[in-house]
């Protein structure tokens, strides 16, 4: 891996437009915002580096909040009125240093009393399209891309994703799974699981009737078939990379690149075996997430959905239900409300049916059962139940969103998968 | 990222031509083959499970090697003669429960005394194309992309690779950098990176004359513009994922997919702020897959690159020694050595200069700075020297390999950098 990649490093200054280049003659130590307004280098002369997100000048005294993105808090700075300068704007990238001190108000733990402030970056208030202490909607931020994770709802929610990224791998090393970089592009289509882009070189020096890989070539829309080969190596496989549909559709429910992650198992005999990873990974990846990112998770509770760390902690107590397909359209029958789509047994089951049932359930993950033979793809195991026919396939609805995992026993007997196939 | 994930599980039997399915009575803890083969479980009821890699019956004993994947060793197994059946063959897939116990023979530490043996997974060893004791050549594997990762030589690779991916990010996670995960499809090709591959939907109901996303779309040659973006909200930024080249280019240095890192710092203000990630990188890297894939690089410096534990611990040992470009030339200049290339001030390094360049410096992993400043990118730092007007950029080079890493100051002087545009 190492000899084909080319690894590139960079280094840039802080941002802003233009840059003045210092070198200050004291060692300080260097500490990351987040480290500093956990108390660590309390009482040391230490360097921190970021961008001003707040400027509050009094007679005698300057405050300044300054962010580096390694935690939604900022730290406050307080000098000396005889720092301040023009310069020292919001959005300017600064670098101070000075002494860790005790913050004698309760609002922050800590403070930086600066002995020397240097703007390394600037930025003009004017031109700059965020405004201070400004809630920006995010019709407004979707303008600007390349700024707009210098805001705290973007840069917690990259925090996070990079936090859940880490505990989704650390489920499955700690369980014995072995990582599989599996192609991206490929030239199978899995189960005609999606809508494929095609995949060419560009430019005029390509032969448009010739194939650059000798075979028509697609972006991955599942790495299950290059999965399932290496089970039958290694027992226990993950892969967590980006997959792509190229699906016509502006939904929240649609991306045209998203990340997934698929496991297979090998020698299981029973649904359990899966529920139990799909549980415990789901598990693990939420704590891990609510312990490591305890104010980025507390500021979407607050602004974005509100209630929903009740709906969290609830599901977190309680062991997930498991029910069967049929159980599930006994619910939906017996119910109530009125559904958009049919609730009668074959009928796939749609996003308002999945969220009734988690409603039904008590609001946690439901693990939903044995789904009719012919609604699955043909390597689901055939259960050889009747009258009603069903296959080893189960599907995990979570509250708010409905479907958000599904997996299967894999057809091992292969005369009844020669049959299937020539159907 | 959960919301637009979808997550499939699955099961799948061991493998092989039929399977025929059992339920052990007892409750005998599954244990992984590495486990079994570590000494875990030493004297408890345990079941294994996994492909048999080798049968050999004896008068009053059989003797089995069972693998499963999850390390370079296969355990042995120990059982009665009775036992034995038709279909316990090279390649099958068992499931063997019995006691783990001391081996009373040097040559394994443990084994394991079997009480049952399962076939799950048939396998004709005549139709199977690897044959027991034979070691097949990488050509003839091609030819089985679905069964080449039962042998020792891919297992390892595999095991190698998912290690290495793990220390990679392990690095950077503890040394406080955010996960990014720049975008595959993208309408940007960087600086000219390399030939791009275009992405469309495919299938008749695209409209050729219509781009999907609006623009055209490719798959991306590199993350940089957008690592430098979330540089200037996260200070510390790096994202390790799939990198795509269309060079119809059948070698050993090119690839249409590979994996690349790559990682953006604020702040810095010298070259050496970069070739010391470059080199924690490298070394934390390298001693994490060599303490915990002991086995599996041990097979590939005995039968793939014999001499080369050597090179490695001794690059361990010493810190990379760091040149100038200039120097560099200078030590061309010098050498004896008959270059296909020239060696001229201001001609780019070709490998045979930086496999040079490398054994000159001890065989150990070398740094080169300052190239010719019209060597490098626009965006790399102007050192405003002169008359050998070089650019703050580094590269490194390793053993056998030639350049791994390259790096570069971003140029922040936006004056010079605007002249540089228009030039």
């Amino acid at each position: 891996m190492f000899q084909a990649a080319v690894k590139t490093f960079s280094a840039s200054s802080g941002g802003g437009l233009t840059c003045i280049r210092h070198y200050c003659k004291k060692t300080a130590r260097k500490l990351r915002v987040s480290e500093a307004v956990s108390g660590a280098g309390l009482g040391a002369n230490v360097k921190v580096q970021g961008w001003v997100r707040s400027v509050r000048p009094q007679k005698a005294n300057l405050f300044l909040h300054v962010n580096d993105g390694s935690s939604l808090q900022s730290l406050q700075i307080v000098a000396s009125s005889e720092l301040n300068n023009p310069s020292l704007t919001f959005g300017s990238a600064v670098e101070v240093t000075g002494t860790l001190k005790k913050s004698p108000h309760h609002k922050q733990p800590v403070e930086l009393e600066a002995e020397q402030i240097r703007v390394v970056g600037e930025c003009n208030p004017v031109d700059f399209p965020f405004k201070i202490k400004e809630r920006h909607s995010l019709e407004y931020l979707r303008q600007f891309p390349h700024l707009r994770c210098r805001t705290n709802a973007f840069s917690s929610l990259l925090r996070i994703r990079s936090e859940a990224t880490t505990a989704i791998h650390s489920y499955f090393k700690d369980n014995g799974f072995l990582q599989i970089h599996t192609p991206i592009i490929t030239s199978n289509d899995c189960e005609g699981a999606g809508e494929l882009f095609q995949v060419e070189p560009s430019g005029p020096d390509h032969d448009e009737d010739e194939n650059f890989f000798s075979v028509p070539a697609f972006l991955t829309v599942s790495g299950q078939l290059h999965l399932e080969v290496m089970s039958g190596a290694f027992s226990k496989v993950y892969t967590f990379g980006p997959t792509f549909r190229a699906e016509n559709s502006q939904s929240r429910r649609h991306l045209a690149e998203f990340y997934m992650v698929e496991a297979e198992v090998s020698f299981t005999q029973s649904l359990e075996d899966l529920t139990k990873v799909m549980e415990d990974m789901f598990r693990s990846a939420t704590e891990h997430v609510l312990a490591h990112c305890v104010e980025d998770v507390d500021l979407f509770h607050k602004h974005v959905t509100p209630g929903h760390r009740e709906i969290v902690d609830a599901m977190l107590k309680r062991k997930f239900p498991v029910i069967t397909y049929s159980e599930a359209i006994d619910i939906l029958k017996r119910s109530s409300e009125k559904f958009s789509f049919p609730t009668d047994w074959g009928c796939d089951l749609q996003t308002e049916h999945e969220k009734y049932l988690v409603k039904h359930c008590g609001n946690i993950p439901v693990f939903v059962t044995d789904y009719p033979f012919n609604l699955k793809p043909f390597y689901a195991r055939d259960n050889q139940d009747h009258p009603e026919h069903t296959a080893a396939a189960v599907d995990l609805l979570v509250p708010g969103v409905g479907e958000l995992c599904g997996g299967s026993l894999r057809e091992e007997r292969l005369d009844l998968l020669r049959v299937r196939l020539e159907e």
